[in-house]
């Protein structure tokens, strides 16, 4: 963690545009999490340079759903960028649960491999639970940190510690919140989203980062009202515009970790991407706020393989001992 | 979660005083722990009954604090009372970790036990890494649901499922919330402090009973104006009379996890135990509150021996299999 706070020093050039008037009204600083991401990739780079072994993070697909092949392209794109070696266990739709697990013992135990992740949703013919191979990676390599121990672990208050790992979506809003300058200490956080990926870990996150949390999920009442106290707003809700501009105490920093595709005839694809927040209107009352796409996206890519790094690191520093 | 729910069924009696109205003042109804606590007993000694082994729970005990004899005196009556074997392992202060670790070993590997606690904290004179200790207890027998591994499955939603355990008083504090007769989901439940054994679990408990809720913790601002937001109030900072009337929204449900012992000249003790809420005052806003003792505190234990004929329900389902 504080590793990362170090890691990060060109705080000024990351926020695109600082809070300005426009036409009589303030508007946010919009927080790019593409060059936040870029210069993570770039100290990342300059970290490996200094290290004795070439992290290597494997990623295992079943099958091959068009938007894992994207995920996947990107994972691989930037950790060549970063000097880290990625290699993709490309698994054919008929692979069994069996089979599976034979692949991720033999990684567990090669001892080259630093990080393992499971390219998720499976596209498998047969039968395969998710939850139990998800906790077959030895937590020591789970640099998704998706396994119930990594979970129990930050749950226990261990953020990324000696062997623990924070799932690579929280991980990145908690630095995107960072670089808007709030003090995340005695504010109070709204986590929209339970998630085992985004929501449940965020939560965690903050609250160890002594923020007041307060996790809203689809069964909460009065919404609105509950977002209007908070000083940050963490959106993970899967629904395109649910956060809109009257909910949000003026100044509030805006995290948006949605990203759907809605159709668009302006646009040569007919589609463009959005978040769960009404970025338009939001940003004229928030202080702070991420786009979608260029927010949470490349944040995710850039902290899964911080998170390798990190594995080598600790990997080396044990074999030393 | 919905057996106990079953296990349950005399509500009306429970709560001993109904809301009622002293010289025009509203009272609260006083949710009894000592008599819900009592009512699980009487059920899991019917289910005991009819198991064809007897539960067995072992508690590790490293020296011997006044305070650890008197929990664990206590753990052994309830469990006794319920028809589960409650097995003392007394060792002295000087055991080291090593040995400790090996006791652990033999009570994993032993299938007549089906719970194993170590009673924290230990008093021992060579250094024990506690943390380790906790995760070294099987987590199907982990009834103190104290590892990081039972602490992410419950992160993950996974209450008191198939392999995993909730810490005790987090769930009987669940129990004395449904007493109330609040309507969980939905409600927004504050939950003051994030420790491994209380705050934290309860907060993902009700989470997981689809609440909204807010962790407020030692790093927290406008801590008042944040509690009376809540439907359900939870407290477990270890501080007398922390929670004022003042904080609450008319109507809360009032739940005390604090127990400290005050000088108190009237009594023959010399002191008296007191919570982290102002009792006497809250108890005229509150719709329901837990006194101390008799509040939490036997729920404690109830949900101990509770886990433990779970575990061994578990074991027998799994050995049929």
């Amino acid at each position: 963690m504080t590793r990362l706070i170090n890691l990060i020093t060109q705080t000024n050039s990351i926020i695109r545009r600082s809070s300005t008037s426009i036409g009589g009204k303030t508007m946010a600083k919009i927080i790019s999490g593409k060059e936040v991401s870029g210069q993570i990739q770039a100290k990342l780079r300059e970290e490996v340079g200094k290290l004795s072994v070439k992290p290597q993070l494997a990623i295992i697909q079943v099958g091959s759903r068009d938007d894992s092949n994207v995920y996947i392209k990107n994972k691989i794109k930037f950790a060549e960028e970063a000097g880290v070696l990625a290699t993709h266990h490309k698994l054919p739709k008929s692979t069994t649960q069996e089979q599976l697990i034979d692949k991720l013992h033999n990684l567990n135990q090669d001892s080259s491999v630093h990080g393992i992740i499971v390219q998720l949703p499976l596209e498998s013919d047969s039968p395969i639970n998710t939850d139990q191979i998800t906790n077959l990676i030895d937590p020591e390599k789970d640099v998704d940190g998706l396994s119930d121990i990594n979970a129990g672990k930050l749950m226990h208050g261990q953020v990324n510690g000696m062997n623990s790992y924070v799932p690579c979506t929280p991980f990145g809003c908690l630095e995107l919140i960072k670089q808007s300058g709030v003090q995340i200490a005695g504010s109070h956080a709204v986590v929209l989203g339970r998630s085992k990926i985004v929501g449940s870990p965020m939560a965690q996150l903050l609250v160890w980062n002594n923020a007041t949390v307060t996790i809203v999920h689809s069964r909460s009442k009065n919404i609105p009202e509950t977002v209007r106290n908070a000083d940050i707003v963490v959106a993970a809700v899967g629904q395109p515009f649910f956060v809109k501009k009257d909910w949000l105490k003026p100044g509030a920093v805006v995290i948006d970790c949605g990203i759907t595709s809605i159709p668009d005839s302006t646009r040569k694809s007919g589609y463009r991407l959005v978040g769960d927040v009404d970025y338009d209107q939001c940003k004229e009352v928030a202080s702070a706020i991420t786009p979608v796409p260029g927010g949470v996206g490349p944040m995710t890519v850039a902290m899964l393989i911080y998170n390798t790094v990190d594995a080598a690191k600790k990997s080396l520093a044990k074999s030393r001992k």
